[in-house]
């Protein structure tokens, strides 16, 4: 019999699904560390440096004490009828993880919970939102998962039926939303940041898009906005969120909001707002907008990757669409618990007052302003190189430099049948180890930006 | 304007899609659950007692404290520096979480780790596997999942392109497989397992309803086998395996062993065998059959549902099929650290010799004996009720009676326009709290088999 199954039987829109931050450079960079481990000094260097996804702690970046505190005391709870548990573990680290376990039924932090994560820790994502935003938030609007690309591909599942149903996605874009939208057979619909103004998001570019799309029968069902932007770093003007909700409203799209960046600005002229808290501050209610804000333990300060938590909070949908999203998140049971007990943690750090504070607070800024730092550093090396050009990173973890190649390398790279960056960044790994991602990973028009740390 | 999202123009793959196990009666019972905590003494008991789902340590079973140790070491590392560590956690949970933590890059159990898990762990799992089978297990063969519900989700995803690609599976089965097919828009085959035979699987059925499917013009990609069986409990005996496996090669299906109950086993004259060593014992090369198998912390004695954690295991896919895989686990990046790590202890648990082995296996011992006897008393119970019978539970964590409900019952179902056995489920819950999934959710044809912890 021919093989069963071989790769001209997969499913098209997985064949389709491209996927840069973990594409073909990351898989030859691990070619190239598994070959430093078996013959050392085989390569001009001793080490890859992985700039290639938001990764702060694989680079060396403390996790948070009190959050790690927290997180040992819920995994052993005996721990916390210890004597000597009172001098390993700060006071309101012990008196946080009671809290929690007291809002975990029979205090099971090894127990399937509630599919939109466990009650308790969704008050208190609620709260923080509430605090952060100036207006209410509700738990029943919180669907805990395990960090933000579930919720992601969760929205992507329900909205596109087929390649008739579009999405406007920012380009360059987080390749997660290329890489959901080709997974769940849907069509990208592209809208471009202007890189001349700092990745500018105009409504009038909105607007021609979408009604491009429209004029070939495409049914666009949501506006994707990645604010602070990725990989773009910029951060939206208050002005510009107030039309980009006005708009969403007038073309009935529903608004998906990825801020898992909210805690990454380093300019003083520009504030993180939500755009649950924009649309409520121009008097839109829930009838008004459908709106999704996605956030993840794994971004700001915190940086905790590894431990898959985050949240989208969901406005704006009828009772009966909401039934269908509580229907997805269920057949996968719920988010790992660890997860949502971070997500809890990020939404509601120590506050003045408590015994962490101090320490957190030193932790926090420490790690803000050395992303600062070195987001300044390197856009003014990159900027004070012949041939490369950097906006200002405002926020996010990034920067997106453009790299001005000489006409002999993008005729090597023709002849290597690779794009010019994708040519780029890998001569660049086999030189020195250091993995980035070309830009045309994001769709960017120019195909020659980089993605670095 | 209408309303842009609305039930009519969502996806027609989410609407289609049921899972019964957290389907009407959950929604019920939690509406319920809430009114106790607002209207104490409202209803005739104090307590919802669900058992609509194998989560134990929410029904009061505790988490094995070695795993539980090290997770709480390897959460919060500095502990290991401290002199009172040694007084507050075994030594050998102590060295194997610097084990642990030696394997990951930076020690950083909050960076993303490689998409199919840190490969430390995975050497780990495979030695388990190994061990297990008497076969060798290789790192690269295993993928870390949050839970198994990923990883089959994975595979339908692969597998299915649209309604003409079949996966046969066994009914009664687990709705995470109809709900998994539904979502990727395949079609489910359905192979009867005979109540008669104590839920016996025989590969004559398999075969007719193959030739039935095939005539019908499916192309069946797939068998799914459940063993031991959720929710009928049967173990597979060894020839009936590798007479599963034969038919597999010889019919050109990929085998999908959803083998997360291999530690529950409840009966001295059964054991478990893995479909891998099977296939090996009988001659069979990687080249023979494309086979995964998928196990989870959730279930066994270890029960850590809420942690998330996972793995399958696939051999005998072409090198380009494989990068398929692996590009879509990379679009969610990692599995979450925390069950990474456990899956790995799972599979390596303390050994003789060890400072923490008697502890454990009395812990092990401890959960497994009292499954076994509630298996036991609850089957007997069953037995001694007039109007209901069942199988003998050989292993899994479920007992799936059918219950003959008497003529006027079936009516009164009827009228409320509700299956039998879910009418039958709704008003067990309203008299007693307690809740089960009826059979119907789970396919069974009668429509009268309970699902009860």
């Amino acid at each position: 019999m021919a093989p069963s199954v071989a790769v001209e039987n997969l499913n098209p829109k997985v064949l389709k699904c491209e996927y840069a931050v973990r594409g073909e450079i990351v898989i030859h960079a691990q070619r190239l560390q598994q070959q430093l481990q078996t013959q050392p000094g085989s390569l001009p260097f001793d080490e890859i440096l992985y700039c290639n996804i938001g990764n702060p702690q694989s680079l060396g970046q403390q996790p948070v004490t009190f959050f790690r505190e927290v997180l040992a005391l819920c995994d052993h709870p005996s721990l916390l009828e210890k004597e000597e548990t009172k001098s390993l573990f700060s006071a309101d680290a012990i008196s946080r993880a009671k809290r929690i376990l007291s809002t975990i039924p029979g205090r099971a932090t090894g127990a399937y919970s509630h599919s939109q994560g466990i009650k308790g820790l969704r008050d208190a994502i609620a709260a923080g939102i509430a605090l952060r935003d100036g207006f209410p938030a509700n738990a029943d609007d919180i669907f805990v998962t395990d960090g933000a690309s579930p919720g992601v591909h969760m929205m992507m599942q329900l909205l596109l039926r087929d390649e008739k149903d579009g999405i406007l996605c920012p380009i360059p874009q987080y390749p997660l939303y290329s890489a959901s939208i080709a997974l769940h057979g849907g069509t990208l619909i592209p809208y471009y940041l202007d890189e001349k103004t700092g990745w500018g998001l105009e409504i009038s570019e909105l607007k021609k898009q979408l009604e491009d799309a429209r004029s070939k029968g495409i049914d666009v069902r949501a506006l994707v906005v990645i604010n602070p932007g990725n990989p773009t770093g910029q951060v939206l003007a208050e002005d510009n969120q107030c039309d980009i909700v006005r708009f969403c409203k007038n073309e009935g799209l529903v608004l998906l909001a990825d801020e898992v960046y909210q805690e990454n600005i380093y300019v003083d002229d520009k504030k993180f707002n939500s755009f649950k808290k924009i649309a409520r501050s121009i008097g839109y209610g829930e009838d008004d907008l459908p709106l999704v804000s996605f956030q993840s333990v794994s971004k700001g300060y915190y940086g905790e990757c590894g431990k898959r938590g985050g949240y989208m909070e969901i406005t704006g949908f009828s009772a009966s669409v909401r039934e269908q999203v509580y229907k997805i998140a269920s057949v996968n049971l719920c988010s790992n618990i660890t997860g949502q007990i971070l997500a809890s943690l990020i939404m509601n750090p120590p506050k003045e007052g408590d015994e962490s504070y101090a320490a957190y607070k030193a932790e926090k800024d420490g790690i803000l302003q050395s992303l600062a730092r070195r987001a300044k550093a390197l856009e003014d090396a990159f900027n004070n190189l012949e041939g490369i050009s950097c906006n200002k990173a405002e926020g996010a973890m990034y920067l997106f430099p453009q790299i001005h190649l000489p006409q002999k390398a993008i005729e090597a790279a023709k002849a290597a049948k690779k794009a010019p960056d994708a040519f780029y960044a890998l001569r660049l790994l086999e030189a020195t180890g250091i993995v980035v991602v070309p830009g045309s990973g994001f769709g960017q028009v120019s195909q020659l930006n980089f993605y670095i740390l």
